[in-house]
């Protein structure tokens, strides 16, 4: 018997309740938590509805300890999956410390109050995790995630030395809405806006924000203006893989996604900074996260693709050789089976993966990890039956 | 001794204190008020230093017509002249009515929950204020105010019959932001979203926002995008000059100023219905305001002019005629002379002059009026000297 508290029920935590459901071999007993109960009904509804699972559902503000802790107990779950907002990453963990019980997040914590992308927050309760025996994973959704344990494979199988990683982060898909973000508008424009930043030949090469630009050409998707950007897996891979001499980051732009983007910056609309509004401190970014669509509501008519993977160059006995391993997923199949698009889909599937890992003992260790430090074999092959197949090209033309 | 109330604090009430302070001959006691008093303290002690001219100031919420009453009574008054939000027009009409005294403004109503401008709302109180035998003027700014006033003298002066009136809104100054506009935002953005609507051959056409676009060329400013848009003066000058066959309104945007909008609104973020974010009803388009840039402190380093003007074709003698009558408004010398920027200036300057006809007799009558219904000849004076001097082009090429 396994049981299983997840803690958010956007789109993510309504993709890993329902593959959590769908596995309940594993997931014998499943709870859903967020601030917002009635959010976690519905999903649970649908769940009963579709697969015929029943999953219970909590009310939970993840900002307090004391209320993790009390839910918790309750609860009695082995492992917490944190798909909550990044700021609530060390409120779970403190929790999970003091209840004896593993964690799983898919983004690293952020403060509230900085756009400051970076795990030394989390990696500092190393000790502490070792100490109580606990296991924590670090960022196992997609990127961070399957992209951190494609990296992981390919060094594993098909490399000696990894020398050169990009990862590209195509989203191809038509959501039909004239501006809208594909998760949390707030990290997602807080994320995106800020400067780039990749690592070569031992250091960090900071970019003005979109200063780097290539057309890259995605799998049945196409050439798409592709930029470099920061994003947190690159701090973990380029120390757990000392011999990467650069590793890239890249995510396509439409060039109206950028204007719009640019826009909302010089508006004041990105700022983090709170204003003083008829006497209330209103963060302009939070607000606007509230004016514009519900990521969450963007499924129903969302066509097209997301293609992600890594390309990757480096030494084989002796010879050059490149790999790219990447996955397709249709927003209108992840709709179909989860009621969330492909972004929530390929987010959530991963940590449900990676849930299942612990709890099937395939992943184990006291402390805190990033899941490339963990054996990547059984989690590929997860991905091939849940959703997320993935397609390998050896010494292709990576462009890159 | 003449006793005026200013209600308004923001750059228009600036320069309308100023200019009624260095007119201290006519508006001998000077009464300035705002719901922020100490707005007001600031511009006092601003024209106490540079003109050495002692006005007075109070607070004011001007949505409170038992509030507004009370000041007046307090203040005694002959005249209020209204520069706070249109959305206070009628409050302060109302305020008028019940203390017996005149009433000017430069902007007309509008409800706050629908972008609706028309006059109906305050040609409405025609009856109250004539059986009380109180003047009402509506719309003394620049526009509406000096254009309705142009051609009026047009009409009187120059044409038999005026037959095409094409009033011309040109801002080409630079205030060296990313994103701002001129006068609060809130009611620009609204003026500027909605469709765009002229008159024809006695009937309205409407079209979409910015859909007839035309080059036009500006005095010492040069070619620049106008576009057709709705501004409220049409509505009485097409009542008040019958012979029109065509008015039309064209207002100069960059494409970047273009874009802002477009993405303003794909965002959610010029919406006028209330969002409840964290128990409080919030209207995005009030919290926007809130973020921009104030106007008022746009005035430091704004460079180039703006120009506004009439351009008329008509009847005289049996010949067809043309005249373009305009005023270019340098926003240095404003600042200079008033410490606020250009457009605050052209509509404060009018404001002090139709205080000033009425307090001198100039102006005259019971009931509600538009400013083209007063005599333009003393207006057309006093703005030689005021600081909108104007230039005239008899039958020159009007582009249009």
């Amino acid at each position: 018997m396994s049981k299983v508290l997840i803690i958010g029920a956007g789109g993510v935590g309504r993709v890993v309740a329902y593959k959590c459901a769908q596995n309940n071999n594993v997931f014998t007993q499943i709870c859903l938590a967020s601030r917002t109960k009635s959010k976690c009904d519905l999903i649970a509804e649908d769940i009963k509805t579709r697969l015929g699972v029943t999953i219970s559902t909590a009310q939970v503000d993840a900002d307090h300890v004391p209320e993790l802790v009390k839910l918790i107990k309750e609860v009695q779950p082995e492992l917490v999956i944190n798909v909550a907002l990044p700021y609530q990453d060390l409120t779970i963990m403190d929790a999970c410390l003091e209840t004896g019980v593993h964690y799983l997040d898919t983004a690293n914590y952020e403060p509230q109050d900085e756009a400051k992308f970076e795990y030394s927050w989390q990696w500092a309760y190393q000790d502490r995790f070792k100490q109580a025996g606990l296991t924590a994973i670090l960022g196992c959704g997609f990127d961070p995630g399957v992209t951190s344990i494609y990296t992981a494979y390919a060094a594993k199988h098909h490399f000696d030395t990894i020398e050169y990683l990009d990862i590209v982060d195509c989203n191809g898909g038509d959501h039909g809405k004239a501006f809208a973000t594909n998760f949390n508008p707030e990290i997602n424009i807080r994320e995106v806006t800020q400067k780039g930043r990749y690592w070569e030949n031992g250091q960090w090469v900071e970019t003005e924000p979109h200063e780097i630009r290539k057309d890259l050409t995605y799998p049945s998707i196409g050439k798409k203006a592709s930029y470099v950007i920061y994003h947190e897996e690159l701090e973990s891979l380029v120390k757990n893989f000392p011999s990467l001499k650069r590793a890239r980051f890249w995510m396509t732009f439409g060039d109206e996604y950028l204007t719009h983007l640019r826009v909302i910056q010089n508006i004041g609309m990105a700022s983090i900074e709170p204003i003083n509004y008829e006497g209330k401190e209103i963060v302009p970014l939070q607000f606007l996260k509230a004016v514009l669509p519900d990521p969450g509501s963007l499924g129903d008519n969302y066509v097209g693709e997301t293609s992600i993977g890594c390309r990757i160059k480096g030494k084989k006995d002796g010879q050059d050789k490149t790999y790219y391993v990447y996955n397709n997923c249709s927003h209108q199949a992840a709709f179909d089976e989860t009621r969330a698009q492909g972004v929530s889909y390929t987010t959530g599937v991963p940590a449900m993966i990676g849930a299942m890992m612990l709890l099937t003992k395939k992943w184990s260790g006291a402390g805190v990890f990033n899941v490339e430090e963990m054996n990547p074999d059984p989690f590929m092959e997860q991905l091939m039956t849940q959703g997320l197949p993935w397609v390998e090209v050896h010494d292709g033309d990576l462009e890159l």
